[in-house]
């Protein structure tokens, strides 16, 4: 294992190049600048290297070079230079409170519109705003579970690879194509030209997800879109939609939280596509189930 | 309105007795032995005093006070003592980085199971364990919105007083009932008994959420067991209900979070409890969309 590190302390030293240039990538600005991302932690980490994502660093703590020796030996096998740093340091590059003991620097990942927009697609989340890099990070997990072919962080949605963002994406960055800094105009034209129907997830809106008239129509390509965690879709983006509805409210709460609420619509739309309208209740498409 | 402040300061003084009593809240061994817990921010404060909760003091900056007149006002004439404190003291007793100058001392609103272990009980949710407030704050938010019954907070469950799932609930822990503290084992036994089948959400379970037979038996009385976040449902806990069933993956994604699983879940419920299965894709019930 070729790892990097100070003869005399056992760590890379805090003024290694290799730090100082992975440290800056806490910020949005370098991270556009060096088309590079900070990934914290084993499982993003792995989905990153396995998952075939250019892995330009690899740092380590000690404890957690034991404990994940399998992961960082094939790393550093397959050539990425491995840089052990003391707890300390690995706090600071994994902004978080309880980092992991490992963090990949990774190239960027996302792709070009023009990537997505294929008769293939029949499933597509776009993020219109959406600023919490938390929720951001749960919808692009829940896409990916759900079967989405592609999720497209658009207008002035927060930035994919916020750190905060790929953690609670918990590697699924790394799993579907995921388009960032598109216009939600562009993304909604170019979609709608290869045939999927656009739908917007507005709590105002008249029609319910729960209207099987609005779930047989799910069960064609679909394209979600998801509006910020405070204020939802304005009227003007709402307008860009094939149609617009809600997840109804069955009880006293006031609205769902932008996470839940795309959970259900997106595992609407899965459940649709997979199940025949035939007969009673459908019929279950054998072997989609993934289980 | 009747409002408690220092002439000199304005401000009720840091030593006062009352908010002495209130900062005591932030601690759990102190809400437990007062019965009382802290409501933060003007969407909590309103449900509690909406809802009929016992609200024992309110704490109010400058700036809320003119922001949220007509509330404060209503509280004060029902007899509520209001006071004035500076941001700092606020941000003390809130506990969040922006806190929204407006926080009630509100008495505990948890009910006993025998309360909720009735026939008419359609759709409890069981949280068996769960240990982050924000997620179990979302679940109680999401349970509301699906029209659930109750909520129980089961076993090792964090406290539903802990502030930040008082606040992400927003405001749902004042609009079902909630039983604390339960045995997840006694719930499951009252509740079975008054005709509610129990299923336990498993990622892995063999049997799909989104099996026709398994929703054509969503249909009736159900209490759903959620897990932990981390480790979801043990053996022993998943062997207590009825049926386990898994939300599918469709996708890369290892598994859903919390949050994002038990509104799939509901959700489900709540839709096979109102659509009768009869004919196509059943018949929409009317009446029942809250639309």
């Amino acid at each position: 294992m070729r790892v990097t590190a100070s003869p005399d302390t056992g760590y890379t030293g805090a003024h290694s190049p290799r730090l100082k240039a992975a440290r800056r990538l806490t910020k949005r600005a370098f991270r556009q600048r060096e088309r590079a991302f900070l990934a914290e932690g084993p499982q993003a980490v792995a989905e990153a290297f396995h998952c075939g994502t250019r892995v330009i660093d690899l740092f380590v703590t000690v404890p957690a070079r034991s404990r994940h020796h399998d992961l960082i030996t094939a790393m550093a096998d397959a050539g990425i230079p491995v840089h052990v740093v003391s707890g300390e340091v690995m706090g600071e590059l994994a902004q978080t409170v309880t980092p992991q003991g490992l963090l990949a620097v990774c190239g960027f990942v996302d792709v070009p519109l023009s990537e997505i927009t294929t008769p293939a697609s029949g499933l597509v989340a776009l993020l219109a705003n959406v600023r919490d890099p938390g929720n951001a990070g749960t919808v692009l997990r829940t896409a990916d579970a759900a079967g989405a072919h592609a999720v497209v962080f658009a207008d002035a949605s927060v930035d994919p690879y916020n750190g905060k963002c790929v953690r609670s994406s918990a590697g699924s960055l790394f799993h579907l194509p995921v388009v960032a800094g598109a216009r939600l105009e562009d993304a909604v034209a170019a979609l709608r030209d290869v045939g999927l129907r656009i739908v917007a997830a507005d709590g105002r809106a008249g029609r319910s997800l729960d209207d099987p008239e609005v779930q047989a129509r799910l069960a064609g390509p679909t394209a979600w879109i998801f509006g910020n965690e405070a204020w939802g879709l304005p009227p003007e983006l709402v307008a860009l939609a094939d149609e617009s509805v809600a997840v109804p409210i069955y009880g006293r709460a006031e609205s769902l939280n932008l996470a839940a609420a795309a959970a259900v619509c997106l595992y609407t739309s899965a459940r649709a596509q997979r199940v025949r309208s035939e007969g009673e209740m459908g019929t279950w498409v054998e072997g989609q189930d993934g289980a």
